[in-house]
């Protein structure tokens, strides 16, 4: 191989520690490739439980490892904390601000963030949540919004703080909003003095006409009754057309007051994939050969959420099993153009996919096999409990749910800090 | 009791959910008092165990409680969470910002924060350690220095980096040397690939004589050799003469480059306590009556850090047990004065003080028992476990200890974000 790098061995440069790039990383160790791992975040996080985080059932460690000591064994590996600014496919090169770094084989697996649909300045008023501190601010948000409430005296205009919005009903959505449900039904009420917390209103906004709608009809309906059951308010074919401080709009001016407002809508692309001058989808995913090269850029391969992969005409889903097929799968063809031969093709193993709602509730669906509550929730758990190999604190997260279970605990319900007018957002009002 | 509230039960007000003020409200359960807790946090903190999220072995929630929880149970109690920012004793109220709050007994435990003994530009360079805030902003800074000596080519500029300075060698210094000694030297080794994180230099400066001055001279003796041992030069009669972003100057000019610096050296009690118009001592301290009300003001008490409480010429310590003791006290104190009865005068029992340096290393003075090492250490981790009660995570805090110790697995080695400029404040360099 001709490599730029002018070393013996060529380097293969992975961007992104998250499902895809760190499967790719593990896979590739043995093989006769210097890695760089280059990762915005210290820590590569188990995104499928962020919510846990946002809703304060999780402190952060429990889902998160450090990269470094994911990686550690792999000794012809380097770790870079930072950021790449900028792609320069023809010279085979990225940079990290003015730094250059050359690559013999580049791995996009950068994620995806939000989309709010051209409207970003909504993101000041509802966080989306890809990231621990997305989580950590949603957290602040939520918890603040209670002590706002019981800093007000006057009953009516406490409502605003106690109805908490999400806006999308996919996966993300179905959780967070279970979550919300639960935590303000189950572990809040007797904490509050001027108002009953169970008298939370959480409602779930989908623009389309059900909650997880990629997901059997079946199951979309069962998870919209479990929801409704556990007190979200569901409200299907709601469009947003504003959202700001006090609340948000919908459909025809309809308003609804909330001072909590959570994004779990759309999905948007790192712009780093528009230096690559291949075509990208409307979410800003790069349409990829069936090898996950680059059509024309055989040295580029694009993984995990901003990889489009059509098979038979359907997307693979941006889910974390799809995402580490796709790592492993690089890695296979790395080595196979190594050694001379042809890449083969990406086939996706769909086992199922899963979204849970809250304790003992959830819906499933693997192969022809629906489940729901309970049956749902156990599998759920099983699964998210066997992927949470590698990090430290699958006991721990098993220890805090376990506790969770029996007594409805509160787990990880802390603020750092105060607003910074240190008088927790409330209104000021006499006491 | 004539109450300016204009209540049938008098309103005590409790500034603080420390260990003090959390102690008083406890005990004030059942007594027919109103009762109000005011903190700026949301959280009771776990203080003593503070240096472990700074030094990434626990995660913020397994050290704190939210407070309305743990105070959940006494029905006339209300939390607030807020600052107080001004004290008004003649017309017996306190402001939160422009809410006034009338009370008829107030109960000031606010703790201590630091002092840079007039040198406040110093904070920016070397943060103290007193909040999960300071916890999380020491971790930070800990963290990113590593990755910043790893993005370093040049070994000669590395240096820096990879020297740390914890100012002031009482139990956080001690405790913080030593927590970061064992980062460096056992759990890091083999993550990085430029430099051996083994040669980290940790350097524990003191002004004094000796490190732990308020233990007897062979304790102190004991708790430096096991420093040593674990790694961590201790510089004792070294006075600071200066901090910045490069390093800290000591004595007669001498320089070291050190571009991590935590601060553990001084204390400084809230200046809110300015506002009470009686004697304080050099760190801010209330001088307070023997039953711990103020001289003249029997309706305010003072408690915990905050309280300078002299026994037989000796000052009460500012450690966990004598504020619990306090706010005890306290509460039977109010009690006394509620039935017309004589206050009693307040009673330190000394039940012995701990510091841990690293793992099965401590010193420990129980009455006339003085133990050192791995006694002293089984003895620190018995009595944190058993003062953890009360809080979700005693058993998750065990679980991550005995991880620790079996196999000095990293817990918390997580950064929520990147520094600003998205480049781990690294300096440029080519990679």
């Amino acid at each position: 191989m001709n490599s730029p790098t002018g070393r013996d061995r060529p380097r293969v440069v992975i961007l992104g520690a998250g499902f895809a790039g760190l499967r790719l990383a593990r896979s590739l160790r043995g093989t006769a490739v210097d890695v760089v791992v280059i990762d915005r975040q210290n820590h590569h996080l188990f995104q499928p439980l962020l919510y846990q985080v946002a809703t304060a059932g999780l402190a952060a460690p429990d889902i998160a490892a450090p990269i470094r000591r994911v990686l550690r064994r792999n000794k012809s590996l380097r770790v870079i904390y930072g950021e790449v600014t900028k792609l320069e496919p023809d010279k085979k090169r990225v940079w990290l601000g003015d730094e250059a770094l050359s690559y013999d084989i580049l791995a996009i697996a950068t994620g995806a963030g939000h989309s709010y649909f051209g409207r970003d300045e909504w993101a000041e008023f509802a966080p989306g949540l890809k990231t621990l501190r997305d989580a950590q601010d949603i957290r602040s948000r939520i918890l603040r919004a209670f002590e706002a409430a019981e800093r007000i005296e006057v009953e009516a205009e406490r409502g605003p703080w106690l109805r908490f919005a999400v806006v999308g009903a996919g996966p993300t959505g179905v959780e967070l909003a279970g979550a919300l449900a639960e935590l303000a039904r189950k572990i809040l009420p007797g904490d509050f003095r001027r108002f009953d917390s169970g008298m939370t209103e959480v409602l779930l906004i989908e623009g389309g006409p059900r909650v997880l709608s990629a997901y059997p009809e079946d199951l979309s309906q069962s998870a919209e009754r479990q929801l409704e059951k556990l007190g979200v308010t569901v409200r299907c074919d709601a469009r947003v057309t504003m959202i700001d401080a006090d609340g948000i709009s919908i459909n025809e001016g309809e308003r609804i007051a909330a001072r909590t407002t959570i994004w779990a809508a759309g999905v948007q692309v790192s712009p780093i994939l528009e230096g690559l001058g291949c075509p990208l989808d409307r979410a800003g995913r790069a349409h990829v050969s069936p090898d996950l090269s680059l059509q024309g850029q055989p040295d580029i391969y694009v993984l995990g959420d901003a990889a489009h992969v059509e098979e038979a005409g359907k997307q693979v889903p941006g889910v974390a099993p799809a995402a580490m097929q796709m790592g492993k799968h690089a890695a296979q063809s790395i080595r196979r153009r190594l050694a001379g031969k042809q890449s083969r093709p990406f086939r996706y193993r769909d086992k199922g996919s899963m979204a849970t709602i809250g304790r003992a509730s959830a819906v499933a669906e693997i192969g022809r096999l629906h489940l729901r509550g309970y049956a749902a929730w156990l599998a759920w758990l099983f699964v998210h409990l066997i992927f949470l190999v590698g990090f430290r604190s699958r006991i721990v997260v098993l220890i805090n749910w376990a506790w969770a279970y029996i007594g409805y605990r509160p787990a990880a319900r802390v603020l750092a800090e105060l607003a910074e007018d240190g008088q927790a957002e409330a209104p000021p009002e006499k006491l």
